[in-house]
């Protein structure tokens, strides 16, 4: 167990040499144990949220000149006593600025503790600080966004208002067991089901979010599978727009997977590039598609690539129906439309072919489009609110389950304590996504992923 | 030319992931540019030095919630209007942020144009300026000392000092001349050689000390050398206290020139380990020393090692004679002396080897205070301030050339005019020094070398 009395202190910017670095303590003690090593005004003396310039010294040797931020209990991130130390972004000059906090009786901070502690003081509920940590590791535009809402409260903070009014109405069941066989009903029964219904209502949008929450967070992996020769190099060069995947005539050039990513609309694709194809081109001549299915079952998005100029109907029908096993979903391209047959042409139409010239990089943008459409293929009714954490979606489930078998159990007519045990169970999974109940379990595991310094 | 006028903006921390990045925009409009993106206290209405809390938004899209420190013209690091934005420390948040303080009418700045407006706007002067690049890009605590020093003002304000008086001669010289042949002496020359002299002296010292800073700086780059076997990867592996070289039994195992450092008192020690002596041995056996010259010709300091278990006399005799002929500090290094023979460690000693037994690594303490006496064999005399800088050293050496010409002349009474030319040399090396004389190339040149954000 930490000990939360403890001021702790952490570098907050990343490692390494830049103009500036920022060294965040925190605590009871961070504005004295900072005063002490402080050649300046006297930090005891300032206000909150005022930035004052001098010396670091241990002793007579200057170790920097830096700003200090000075930050007043319970107006900082953590809800403590804060200073922020902006020194040189040198490494040299925050280690010995760390080493100096710590013999004037800091402690280096835990991953994630500085969050921890605005959690336990009631500054961000558990989804938001869980947010905090999306947001840092965001890599698309889109991420982002969706952290930033979240950490600005998003669907936590409705969830926790809804569950104040659940603890209501189980309070009121709880009385009515209390009053055992005399049959009272303190709890409105229509009441409560339709506080059920909104916070069903509010939940199952958030539910059916998660899968493009998952996408937007961690991305979509996607395979470009065809025969060999259709342009799978091509077209993943065409789409990365570089020259990153040897490109030659010559079947089976591409040795190795080639893992590269583009981002449209804030959604990251990583594609795979099916290698190795040709090794086995002999068994699955027809098809090209028996060994590359292990890859495609690692993939959500399939870019499913025929060679218009030399297909024949007959194979494009085969190939198209052995696709229809999988799981991912799949995009069916024709490659070189603009030197292929007619005939061809008009097959791959009624097809839903998206019709390109990969080398000549024609009609990629609606390629584009239909990767987006096909991935982003439920519309988002949680009113732009979207679950990316697999905990909050656990717990949105199961409170889920149990408010459907409290409203069942209500309109069926059973006794109020089977209806007081799936309300607590929902209360019980609600209060774990906001962080109402806790296990130094639960937290650890959040906050070890956090890094030091957040 | 860039334009001063702009406002400038650009990340001051580290790229990558942490708990904060801080952004800093200076110039005229930067607390207006902030101002338009940034919902909170209108930063137009607040106290220069204090921190607002709030977030950044494009039109209603929210970016970040942000800590805003407001620096008002001329209480800044560059004596501009400055803004700092602390944000969370993802590259996609600051990305974002960075972008649409630009479309609001920023300018990404260049490398060092921050630090390069905070000399123009004399919050430094240049040798200062200089320092705090030296400071950010310290490896040891040493180095960080002196930059510390000469940033805060160390020489170069006393040496601006002495310029402006220096400069009250050489205008009273200059008049003398407009009076042709008149004959008249308006400024004292006694008082004019006790000027002279005073600079020379504070001059003269911190030219001796430029060897120690340029150790300090940049690192002693050390080689182990001796015979095949002598013991010098064991030696290197005991220094560095990990088993970064292969040491085994067999001659020539070191077959990769292995980098390393130790840090000694604050000064950087690059091992050179000298592999491929071996191959040459056959011409060289008798010695072990003509190929690994190569290497000892680019080493300031030679860790010359003796396996004295097996050495003769006249071998040692021979080795010791042909070291006199390197530029590098050399140590004779006595190994395995806790097996030698009695005879051989008297030889040792009274040559002054350093003995040691590296493999029991008995004796290491007293040769890494050998290595650093050797390396700071000079007093520093100049009161604690070294010359790091190359650029500086050189201007010390010629204003001292130059002033040395005018005491001379005075003293041989040559005519004011001779007096005055040397005089004007003087006063061009000391302004290049502190900044008081540059050009754009000079700035462009020193600036150049800075991050982006300082």
């Amino acid at each position: 167990m930490l000990n939360d009395k403890d001021t702790i202190v952490a570098p907050a910017t990343p490692p390494g040499v830049a103009a500036l670095a920022v060294i965040r303590l925190s605590g009871a003690q961070a504005i004295e144990i900072a005063s002490t090593v402080f050649r300046g005004k006297n930090l005891l003396d300032v206000e909150s949220h005022t930035i004052h310039f001098g010396s670091i010294r241990e002793n007579e040797k200057v170790i920097d000149e830096v700003l200090i931020s000075v930050f007043k209990n319970p107006h900082s991130y953590t809800g403590e006593n804060s200073v922020e130390i902006s020194c040189h972004g040198s490494p040299v000059v925050v280690k010995e600025i760390i080493k100096l906090l710590i013999k004037q009786g800091a402690r280096l901070a835990e991953p994630g503790e500085f969050t921890r502690r605005a959690f336990l003081n009631n500054k961000l509920d558990l989804a938001q600080a869980e947010a905090v940590g999306d947001l840092i590791h965001s890599e698309t535009e889109l991420s982002r966004q969706v952290a930033v809402n979240q950490m600005r409260g998003g669907y936590s903070k409705n969830l926790s208002h809804m569950r104040e009014e659940l603890i209501h109405f189980a309070s009121l069941i709880e009385l009515e067991l209390d009053f055992g066989e005399e049959d009272v009903e303190f709890a409105q029964r229509e009441d409560l089901i339709r506080l059920t219904n909104q916070i069903l209502t509010f939940i199952q949008p958030l539910i059916e979010s998660f899968d493009q929450g998952n996408v937007i967070k961690n991305g979509v992996p996607t395979v470009i599978a065809g025969k060999p020769n259709a342009g799978k190099s091509t077209l993943l060069n065409a789409l990365l727009n570089d020259e990153r995947a040897i490109v030659s005539d010559i079947p089976g050039t591409t040795r190795d997977f080639i893992e590269d990513e583009i981002v449209l609309d804030g959604i990251s694709f990583r594609f795979i590039d099916t290698a190795g194809l040709r090794e086995t081109t002999d068994q699955v001549e027809h098809m090209g598609i028996q060994r590359t299915k292990e890859r495609m079952e690692k993939a959500s998005l399939i870019l499913y690539l025929f060679d218009l100029a030399n297909e024949t109907k007959e194979s494009m029908i085969t190939q198209i129906e052995s696709l229809k096993s999988l799981d991912a979903r799949v995009i069916l391209v024709g490659n070189k439309a603009d030197i292929a047959q007619h005939e061809t042409i008009t097959f791959a139409k009624e097809n839903h072919f998206v019709l390109i010239a990969a080398f000549a990089k024609q009609n990629l943008e609606q390629l584009k489009k239909e990767i987006l459409n096909t991935v982003l293929n439920k519309e988002i009714k949680s009113g732009g609110l979207i679950v990316t954490n697999l905990r909050h979606f656990e717990s949105l489930r199961q409170t889920h389950e149990a408010l459907s078998r409290v409203k069942e159990g209500i309109e069926s007519g059973i006794t109020g304590d089977l209806v007081a045990q799936d309300i607590r169970q929902a209360l019980h999974y609600l209060g774990e996504l906001t962080g109402a109940i806790t296990t130094d379990d639960l937290l650890g595991n959040i906050f070890s992923k956090f890094c030091i310094g957040k």
